[in-house]
């Protein structure tokens, strides 16, 4: 109970986190969850729907939280508090009202109205140190979580300067035992910067996506890696966005006026190309814009920040598209001893095949592809 | 050098493709070289670049096209040019003059401008096959070429009622060879799908990327995954993308035209909220933009490829990871008469569990829920 892991004791003067406890069993709760128990940290689980509380303790990211439990029972180290950013400042203070936790964190990815909200509530500012993985994904709910969510990515935090330091260390700490960097910065500094790299981004995806709404089937037949990874997070809830945006508006809409801008400023130099303008003449803007956005691009950190992932490699094998036929590949990897890492399946309309990605660690391609072919499977590593 | 691989041997009537010329090494030439060569075809390339040229060449995409041999020599059963779009004509104009193919096909991503120009060039219409693939990396050169580009894409053909079934066949073929999807289209509507699937997409990608230039490290080392998804094609070469919006200037202005108003719309109402409006008034158009973004994300087609993908739905099944568990679910799902339609599999490495997501026709989901739990399984559906 008590055994900090190896890792834990290196001698670093770090906050001792044993025990946390995480409201919240969805996407970004139950993946801190994962991350915390893959570091012996003990941790328990609330979440208002039983289904996502049950799998989320399945998945072992912990054992339910005793909701009627006797309350002189020991506050946990740390509470994550993974509700939507309306929800945070009334959990925050039913929590510390019960004394739930010594310290306090969050995940929202807005800060400044949820400090304000939370000081209006007369939440306790000693304790509470807002925070924003950087990690999240399209898919909600817990069985989307993952346990490497937040590996290499930045863990902003934002407290205010009632906050004590050792509930900083401890959501420091917090962040560290996810694999995260932790990054301390103003809260509206943090708004500002969410709004840049993920709140007014995820709105223009929307709006690309949005006119695919009325383009015909042939068109949509044409939809290449480009259009899916530009629309990748349109696909996300909207209630859950909208209501980010709203808490977030001015900065949003600060980057929206000018990317709105941009595109028009575009509209209009291709149109009065296509009335016909000469290229030289009304092309400026448009040159302009793919250069910007190329120095734009290349300002991105590094893929995976500075953790690196581990390296699969993918190996398309051909599949009958019928029942079993993926049940009888996976057997063939198994008898050849290859964990099959992640899988994603290729298939083509009105074809009879589709496509395998099996995603491998490099040591283990040789063997897969050798065992697979002998097995009479269509492979084709290196494709 | 003459033998058919076993696949070509199958007995479908087929256009006879076995020596191939392309023109022009980068990204799109190689990966179409190096997909023909692994299905046994003869290639020869061509590149202004000698250094392009060898790297194909070492990559296995061909030998060089010896450019002064004999004119009597044997023309190829197909040459593909893959320059862009501004010297598509006149290259093919001096490939039918000098007699390199006996069929003709390009890969640009506008049709309309490239056809009338060879019309206005008077090269021979009817063994010339526009083509398409839609296939696309934002790397660019033989270095980013895979023979695995175009698998399980749409390969658009975008015939002149002057083209001979022959070229037509021969050109499907091709795409075939490449794993593709042949899909025959007007070229005015091959250029508007692109506009909206590709082109526009393309652009608003450069006009959110292009804010970042301005923002702060603090900013940038906030960014995440969606973002980078967002961003990632604006990283391409800005002036191939000038040469492209060019050639399809009307089509993408009238996207972008939509796009810039909806963003617009969105800031605007930001901006009212934030300026004290209440949410109830201001914020129509922002869900409604969200709502009509999932809408079309939801659009593009799937892992199977079809236009409106029948909804599946997703069971999620807590697996052990290790090799083997994937292939008894399968077998179990086999067992119970259940066609697995799609798989995704969440893993966190270091972590003893994942959880496969079973995609499956609703109607079988109850059945495939009975028989895994009554296997032993922690099936969750619903979760």
């Amino acid at each position: 109970m008590g055994n900090s892991s190896g890792a834990e004791g290196s001698g670093e003067q770090r906050a001792a986190v044993r025990r946390v406890t995480v409201v919240g069993a969805g996407l970004i709760g139950t993946s801190v969850a994962l991350a915390l128990r893959s570091r012996d940290v003990d941790v328990t689980l609330s979440d208002p729907d039983p289904a996502s509380l049950r799998l989320a303790c399945d998945l072992g990211a912990g054992r339910p939280l005793e909701e009627s439990a006797d309350p002189s029972s020991a506050p946990a180290d740390v509470a994550v508090i993974a509700a939507p950013p309306a929800a945070i400042p009334s959990v925050l203070r039913a929590s510390q009202d019960r004394g739930l936790a010594h310290v306090y964190t969050d995940v929202a990815s807005v800060k400044a109205s949820v400090l304000a909200e939370a000081e209006r509530l007369g939440c306790d500012m000693a304790t509470f140190v807002p925070g924003h993985p950087m990690g999240g994904r399209e898919k909600q709910g817990p069985g989307a979580a993952r346990a490497d969510l937040f590996l290499g990515r930045s863990w902003a935090l934002c407290p205010t300067g009632k906050a004590d330091p050792q509930a900083i260390a401890a959501i420091t700490e917090i962040a560290r035992l996810c694999g995260a960097d932790p990054l301390v910065l103003d809260a509206g500094v943090h708004d500002r910067a969410v709004a840049l790299v993920s709140h007014a981004p995820h709105v223009a995806s929307s709006a690309v996506a949005a006119r695919l709404v009325s383009g015909d089937d042939a068109a949509l037949t044409l939809a290449g890696q480009g259009v899916r990874d530009v629309t990748r997070v349109a696909g996300g809830d909207p209630a859950m966005w909208s209501e980010i945006l709203t808490h977030n508006a001015a900065p949003v809409a600060e980057v929206l006026h000018e990317v709105a801008a941009d595109l028009a400023a575009t509209a209009d130099a291709l149109r009065a190309l296509a009335a016909g303008g000469s290229a030289e003449e009304v092309l400026a803007p448009v040159a302009d814009l793919l250069e910007r956005g190329r120095s734009g691009h290349g300002r991105i950190p590094g893929k995976h920040g500075t953790v690196q992932r581990p390296d699969y490699t993918v190996i398309p094998v051909v599949i009958p598209d019928e029942p079993g036929s993926l049940g009888r590949l996976f057997a063939a990897a198994a008898e050849a001893g290859v964990n099959i890492e992640d899988v994603r399946i290729e298939h083509t309309p009105g074809l009879p095949l589709g496509v395998a990605q099996l995603y491998v660690l490099p040591a283990a391609v040789d063997t897969l592809a050798r065992a697979l072919s002998a097995d009479g499977w269509s492979v084709h590593p290196g494709a």
